[in-house]
């Protein structure tokens, strides 16, 4: 016979904490958790962010609004590389390290490909397990947004939510084959790309402006039969980069070699992250990129809330289908269905 | 001593015709003018089209309305290539052929760095000297609107006046050097890519994308002690665009040579041309991407008209700017001041 759980004092405990769990915590709540450093607390506060339920979306307004005030330090760091560089055992290798170093590590992905394949680059926390179980990381799949714009958004306030419960370092991560590493440009202080010797561009399907917008190239699996290709590579690198002009701070990007696999070269990449923000700091260009971005993010905000009142329109969304199917049907010009659709912006 | 015009009967005819001239034609006048394919009308109601002035986008909004109704059949080529290629050449060869089969050839052009360096590509009519001196063709440079989306918006509505005016092949040249090939392929039926052979495509600044939109590529100055390297290129294009998958319609794009300056391989481009829509026509493709390009052109109309009439509201206006400082002074976060700009979409 199975015991009842409920009579002994340990299953009055376990049926506590399930009830505690199904109670969804008021807004308040989740800000005093998120501040004191609860994960749980910041995990159910990013959920709500990713949620496009409209109650839920209020919610997340009020808990973002609770943790604005927060100013603490952090440096931010986007990460890219195509799929089979070594993202993953990298970020972990990096993150212990940094752990080590008595830093609190948050890795977040920017992934838009994720809703369309049903699997997230960090769907899997097993890609990191030992980071996964650090108590000062805090990992979080990509938000399965449809569009990279929502998929943005959400991450940006994820970032500003996990800085206020006391990460320093932001981990950004993304595939290098779309437009997210654009994105993720827009969000971060310094933008590392991976890379592996001996692959063309072609191969490693990098986009060409990626490079340009890399602070610094890494060039993983350095290790092995590898070493020496790795070697020569960062040479190449480094002379190919030069080719392009300085950054705003005369900050020249570095090319590392490393490998991530056999921890070794990860220190050099952290110190190379921290000369930069140093040599930034002390120019202001840290300081006037993190203004930028916050006004880009003001913009893309009010842009997204423009369209959605609009779209959201019963009568809108009605109607829209309508005039695309009277389009299919060379029943009405573009333009003209344009206006009739517009009219309706007007009536309440 | 000077006779005074008036005076005379050509004098007073001049008088007349200049009198003419200042008169602004009502927008039925001008519809009347462009279905009768008068060219100075349908300058002009391209001009009211490009023009910012609220008035006249009332204006132009009729005209634009008025023309809605044809349905003459047509075909849009886009064509592009980076400076230097000798686009101008190319396309004064092919349109003196066109006009000379009896075509009525329009030649627009999508070039949203013109208003940057205050010279559009099509600005001199000089550089086609020929064919802006043939009846049978029109051309016209590109808007110096600011942005590309607004250029992309002008350029399709100024196809349909052309189309309209009876012209039935209308040639749209842009630059291959940023997003603006993009939009033009997403306006045309075909879309040529020119090349030179010998330069690969970093030194001819192509993005790596534009290659698979193509539906045809032409290498260009294959005369005199380029004819080799051109024919040898045209061997490794066509290898090159077979490792691309095939377009809807089982369409491989093709790759020729021509001289334009010489007048040689013109007619072969143009039976590639007619090739594809024959085909393209056979399998409806041809009218289901005219369909979608029409759709998309309603949904980027209804986008841009959603964002203007925000953007134009005087308070927004003047929040807008108050709000950028506050950001950049690090008095108010990106989020809440969105919230506060968005306050003002619903207050009359």
């Amino acid at each position: 016979m199975i015991p009842k759980k409920k009579e002994t004092s340990a299953g009055k405990r376990i049926d506590k904490i399930k009830q505690l769990r199904r109670q969804e915590p008021s807004a308040s709540a989740l800000i005093e958790g998120i501040r004191i450093g609860d994960k749980a607390h910041l995990a159910r506060a990013i959920t709500l962010i990713e949620s496009s339920n409209q109650d839920h979306s209020e919610k997340a307004n009020e808990i973002i609004e609770g943790c604005l005030a927060n100013n603490k330090e952090s440096i931010r760091v986007g990460i890219t590389g195509v799929p089979g560089v070594g993202k993953s055992t990298f970020i972990e290798a990096l993150g212990k390290m940094l752990t080590g170093l008595g830093n609190k590590v948050a890795v977040l992905a920017v992934d838009p490909t994720s809703s369309l394949t049903k699997g997230s680059i960090l769907g899997d926390k097993t890609r990191m397990e030992l980071l996964a179980k650090d108590p000062n990381a805090f990992i979080r799949p990509s938000p399965s947004s449809q569009s990279l714009g929502g998929v943005a958004r959400k991450t940006r306030e994820s970032i500003m939510l996990c800085e206020t419960a006391g990460y320093n370092v932001i981990l950004v991560e993304t595939v290098g084959v779309g437009q997210s590493e654009t994105v993720v440009h827009g969000m971060v202080d310094f933008f590392l790309l991976l890379k592996l010797a001996g692959a063309g561009d072609e191969l490693q399907g990098i986009k060409r402006g990626i490079m340009e917008m890399a602070d610094g190239v890494v060039i993983n699996k350095a290790d092995g039969a590898n070493k020496t290709e790795a070697d020569k590579a960062k040479v190449e690198f480094t002379g190919a980069l030069h080719l392009y002009p300085a950054k705003e701070n005369n900050w020249y990007p570095k090319v590392l070699t490393c490998s991530a696999l056999h921890n070794e070269g990860i220190t050099d990449i952290w110190d190379m992250i921290t000369d930069y923000t140093t040599i930034a700091k002390k120019s202001r260009s840290f300081h006037r990129n993190r203004i930028q971005q916050n006004q880009n993010w003001f913009l893309e905000t009010v842009n997204h809330n423009i369209y959605q009142n609009f779209y959201t329109n019963p009568e809108v969304k009605h109607e829209l289908d309508k005039l695309l199917l009277a389009i299919q049907k060379n029943q009405i010009s573009p333009f003209f269905a344009a206006r009739k659709l517009l009219a309706l912006q007007n009536t309440p």
